[in-house]
């Protein structure tokens, strides 16, 4: 048995991240994607309606799937020396990657022997998170990550202008417009909704200045909005150029 | 007493900013954005209502703490010796800081003494001005104005060239669709309420050409408006690279 | 004939590429434009309608030269040590340039000998392929595609993030807004349309929320498309701003 | 005479480019923004209406400082050695700041010697001009140009980019959307408008796709034009990074 396990550890958790997948991981992966799928047709009823059948047995299919993976991991990981023995399983269970495979197996259950409806709703929100499983198989996305957090309080400092701005333009609007339009403008909570879409360039147009000074404070907002776009912009434009930079440098050093 | 004013100075204005905030700031920068989420949810009447003896209370609290801090800054700035004594606290109460701490003080007496209806809607848009007070928290934030300070004039520069497009672009579609739509592109200063959301992008959708020609001139001002865009990114994005840049070099000279 | 098919070798395949074009390539460049020009107006029927014979004209002339251009084509690239003799043509043949040139005659075939509409429509797109020839002529578009190519994990990767981010709005939106709009939000499929247009701030507000709750997550969504929307921008920046300092830096050595 | 021709000539063209504007060309630029607000309101008849002797004393104001400016400059440019003598006055009026000074004098008269309705709005136009003689006075506006030129050949490279996704976009939309909704998607010239509208992210939501694939494709498009947007910037980012990267190396050369 050791050697199953020993053998079955290297496929899921390759000693050196080779170039390319191994076939197990990519056959997961894709799994991964298909269950995803599956979830997002599910919701939509003039699909399930007709062939209800076909996705019983696929919420079957991907319930085993993910069951019999979470268990193997179990048992496979305790070649790795700090998850081994009972101890170290149980120290495994509760790190980040174990809890969002747990997360992604439970709502099958919920789904298989419970009639609530607001609980298979949760249930099925809860199944995209299989998509977070993703993150494992993905060695650019921790560079990337590593990216975003290396500019972290630039990012979050970007973050608190904007929402100051946001706050301030829904003021000023509540006091310019909030006469002619109690119900879109009529106090500072409702012209937020007008500031976000306006801010952030989305332009629903459901809500738009009727005053001649609304519509003007408008057009300072939308410029305002296209210079705080610029921000965040410009801080990772910036993030990933000293990245790029630092990676050139080390391949020189290298040569 | 001077051994209270200085631990209270300390405690104030650390001495070397720390990596986390003194508790007592830590307090004071919690209660700036409660107040600020009070003063929101004030405008609100169907918030406010049932609840206006709640929001009367709150107000007077946030008052109460608003002045008590004010006075007890006036008290133990005097251990800076730049404004020590009584000139020194005269200078000091016209500095930016302590003037926006009176700014937000002052709205309350408004609310608490007069009826007058336009005053209390004033009173409750300056109250929002407690949330520059949040400046004096932040170092963060005073690295972050230096970087757009460094590009001031090419960020001037660039919201010139876009208010210089914009005018261009609302006088060529009045020549070209103010005759169809009278109401909406009637004259150049009508022009620029589609000016600003076609450049900017936001696009509401209120007002559109509906000629040809006043199409592809709107198509035109679209793309042109990306370019425009591309423009402050660009230089914020050039800021920030050369900010890292240095950064990182005095990090080289410090080892 | 030798002299005439290496005279006409050289003309369309300059040996050293040159700062303009050779004249022979310039008039393609343009007759590619005329054409594309010509397929997309001949889609309008209040044009082409009354200018029928015209339309017929200019199809046969643009067919011809193409016809021609591909057969010499094919006869002079035997002077490309490369591609001579019977199996070198056919070595020719199957490149991607001699295909996109193939797949830009066919569809004349199709316009002229065919009935069907259907085939008529497809053929009619079809021939928009000929703007791909253009790839031939542009040197800089090669270097272009190098940028892009260069960082294509990370370009792909944020593609993938921005689909997850999509998933999961919709997803949420589906939970909060579809029981109020059950024809806008009643499926994640069918909040995905509200989700794109939110994430990529296009926003035609034609599906837009209704419930406060919806309205939130929906203005989270939209800052988070900020957020996204910066990082291919600033990829895309940061590997531009790493080709240029390269161009300098061999600038430098040549010197 | 020569002793104030001299005098005026420092003072329209400081030898040395000072830091701030000599009261002279302040002056002139206060009067180009002036005359600019002025043909503005102009279009206005609700403003002008009330105050029709107002604008036309502005009018002839602006005028003669334009005109009068325009004939001193043309005497005073005589101390510029290549600009000296009547070969040379000739020479310096075909120069297109001269051309742009005429120009914005000629609507005056237009305006004041016309009674033709459509000679009357093509001159109002022409005298938004004037804002192009701003060029003369901000240097930094030339080193912008400067940034932008370097780059010229990528930018109309993604210029051109755009417009064939654009055209194939519109192209595939026809296809799918032409049949359901012949007035907005019936010919590729109807689709570019929708494709305009979606690719550079303005969205008004006027025209929107009704079918499954219609809006698959549309959101399609939609992320390709958060990519497409995404060239123009980093390339202009990329540029900035360059000059300012080229600013601080020769300030330390000059050290």
């Amino acid at each position: 048995m050791p050697g199953i396990q020993s053998t079955l550890y290297e496929k899921f958790y390759p000693a050196v991240p080779p170039r390319s997948m191994s076939p197990l991981n990519a056959f997961l992966s894709g799994l991964i994607i298909a269950c995803s799928f599956v979830v997002v047709l599910e919701t939509e009823p003039t699909i399930v309606g007709p062939n209800q059948q076909v996705f019983v047995l696929l919420d079957c299919l991907f319930a085993c799937v993910f069951i019999i993976e979470y268990f193997v991991r179990l048992w496979v990981i305790g070649c790795d020396p700090r998850y081994s023995g009972f101890l170290g399983r149980l120290k495994y269970v509760v790190t980040p990657m174990a809890v969002i495979d747990l997360l992604s197996i439970v709502p099958f259950f919920f789904v298989a022997f419970s009639n609530n409806f607001f609980l298979l709703r949760v249930a099925r929100l809860f199944r995209m998170i299989s998509l977070a499983k993703f993150s494992r198989y993905s060695r650019a996305m921790t560079e990337f990550a590593d990216v975003i957090n290396s500019r972290k309080s630039e990012l979050l400092l970007s973050l608190g202008i904007v929402l100051a701005v946001l706050l301030l333009a829904s003021a000023v609007m509540y006091e310019v417009e909030g006469v002619a339009q109690p119900e879109a403008f009529g106090s500072i909570p409702r012209a937020l909704w007008w500031g976000v879409m306006t801010l952030t360039t989305v332009g629903y147009g459901d809500v738009t200045p009727h005053t001649i000074l609304g519509k003007f404070c408008c057009g300072a907002t939308a410029i305002a909005g296209v210079g705080l776009i610029a921000m965040p912009t410009g801080i990772v434009a910036a993030a990933f150029s000293e990245t790029f930079a630092r990676m050139r440098e080390q391949n020189f050093d290298d040569e």
